[in-house]
């Protein structure tokens, strides 16, 4: 049986991933009924109503991320739509229930422009405790989540941005510990400027970097490029703005490369023209922008991919859903920058001792999400 | 410790009522979790994209009922607003589980027109397997679910409407055994035409009565009133448009009275008017029309409550979790009068020998769900 077969026949028998379950385990008895349902739940509503701050008191919100995508970037599948996207959305909500009991609900749109996304999303907003938005295509997922976060009281997180984008700046920071360079000062090129490298790109601008370089499918980003949409125009505050020409041209002497683009666009040639001790992050998946060892047998020090079969693995699993788990056990409201460094630095700690094998800790690690937990608060 | 004290210390204790669970309880591989997510789950999102009905063959839909609400008309507490409402859905969600294993999602939602209504529940349509709307006010209630089911291709039921009609027809129709009479000749008096009264009627119309007289708060509802909505309007259709008057004058040899309305409406020196054995459908809660002690002194011959600590209760959970159950076991696209008439007939069908004190079956009878999933279809 292949992988895909398992795949299917595994959600098969069980006819999906995920189910509802009742807390309260002991016997159900006619008293416990008439109070958790008519006419003991009447108190419970007016208690909410009078005072709103009561909802995760009395009501399952407190423990209760929405997974929600339109389905229009759906893992490498592109825009496959809500129903096919399901399946991942459901995904999801078992990681986060498997990994920090945080109890989540996967919601497919059916609704495609921003302003239309905005408002079915803000609809059903007081049903949640958080919002976990989740491969929607870039340019539109930045307006949704930025009108989102200004809209509403409760964590709105793109993980397909700034879950990636805390796992790198994780490994990151422990790979500058291996080669013995300080992330300030490297000089990073980054290809791919989708929803993954946007976030990267700024939150490693956040933590200091000040010698990126972004690389889209033209070339470098820069600000003598004349057909920049309005995303990657803001981006050049950024990066470095008088970048010009190809990867291959750029690539020269880099520190960091970092891709979250396609497959094999990173050629052995061009990590031998990067710096001394160079860093690797290829994270096109499940084929990265360049294989492991070609990128070693070129000199690379330390490589990063997505997958599970090589060291350093990339996974959001490592973020969101502690992250998640502090937000609703703390009363965050926002999900911030510095919440998002707090959570990279939590994560590069868990790597007692950074090797080139190890940069990255394992996502079963039992410490991860009570350490990146308690710094979201 | 009062009643009400008691629900709030149980909603907290236990910070709601309901919880996720992974379906798949064997321990959780690293291999499972990639056929459960990337890189396995993308064949399953794949053979969805390809073909939409596989959806509830591989994702937890098959078995999942949005409860939907705006919180325009929660219990009689009224417009409380959506995180108000959240108690009571959530409590209907776990209803749906204790009584017929259904998984269901609370969703409360802040917007208020039929408009707003329709496009928020179409936009999240394709996560749930069917709808159950809940406590939204009438007339909106009417047009939001014809509107819904015209347009979605899973089930959307409003179940302040029919389920209530159902279990008032098969109380009816074992109310009609105990006193030898026919329902479809009866005469029929029923005060409140808000989004049950509507439902009663109609149904207990496509069941056969034609003598049934609706009373709203300005009297009997007839072709004479020029103060009717289209709703009641339309209700002329179906009830007796001659009719003219108050409560008073109209319940003068009625067979039945039935009162979704407010308490005390119905007096001792009314039901004494009525016809030889009447059936009295007090249904207001807490407070019912006439208390059933007075009205059985007046000479009622069957009294029906909403409440627990009388007989006869007429209590939705008789019919909304095996209707549910049944439509989404057996592939049922619409919840059609057919199938109300049946589940009426089912739930009838559990009383093994009707008498005054028992027309309706309890909602603990171990046949109960299977009986009345079974004629859905």
């Amino acid at each position: 049986m292949n992988y895909d077969e398992q795949a299917l026949e595994l959600h098969k028998a069980f006819r999906g991933k995920i189910t509802t379950a009742i807390r309260d385990t002991e016997p159900m008895t006619k008293e416990k009924l008439s109070a958790y349902y008519t006419p003991g739940v009447a108190a419970v509503s007016r208690a909410i109503a009078d005072d709103e701050t009561l909802l995760p008191t009395y009501t399952w919100t407190n423990n209760l991320v929405a997974v929600i995508s339109d389905g229009s970037a759906v893992l490498g599948l592109g825009n496959i739509g809500p129903k096919g996207s399901m399946p991942v959305m459901e995904g999801k909500s078992l990681l986060f229930k498997h990994f920090a009991n945080v109890d989540s609900v996967p919601i497919t749109l059916d609704v495609h422009t921003p302003d239309e996304i905005v408002n079915a999303i803000k609809a059903i907003s007081s049903s949640f405790g958080a919002i976990n938005l989740e491969d929607i295509a870039a340019p539109q997922c930045f307006e949704i989540e930025d009108r989102l976060k200004a809209e509403l009281d409760i964590p709105v997180f793109h993980d397909d941005q700034h879950g990636t984008a805390i796992v790198v700046l994780a490994g990151l920071i422990n790979a500058m510990k291996v080669v013995g360079k300080e992330l300030k000062n490297a000089k990073i090129v980054a290809i791919g400027a989708g929803a993954a490298g946007t976030a990267i790109i700024k939150l490693l601008h956040t933590y200091g970097a000040r010698n990126i370089i972004s690389v889209d499918s033209k070339g470098a980003i820069g600000s003598s490029r004349t057909d920049l949409n309005p995303e990657k125009t803001a981006l050049l505050d950024f990066i470095d703005g008088s970048a010009q020409g190809s990867l291959d041209d750029v690539i020269v002497d880099a520190d960091i490369f970092i891709g979250v683009s396609k497959p094999g666009v990173l050629s052995a040639d061009m990590v031998k023209k990067m710096a001394d001790k160079s860093v690797i992050f290829a994270l096109s998946n499940p084929l990265p922008e360049i294989m492991p060892d070609v990128a070693k047998s070129a000199g690379a020090a330390v490589i990063a991919t997505g997958r599970s079969d090589f060291p350093n693995q990339v996974n959001n699993a490592l973020a969101f859903p502690a992250i998640f788990r502090g937000a609703l056990d703390n009363g965050v409201k926002q999900i911030t920058d510095d919440h998002k460094l707090a959570a990279a630095e939590a994560i590069a700690s868990l790597v007692e001792n950074p090797s080139a094998e190890e940069v990255i800790p394992s996502v079963f690690h039992k410490d991860l999400v009570s350490t990146v937990a308690n710094v979201i608060r």
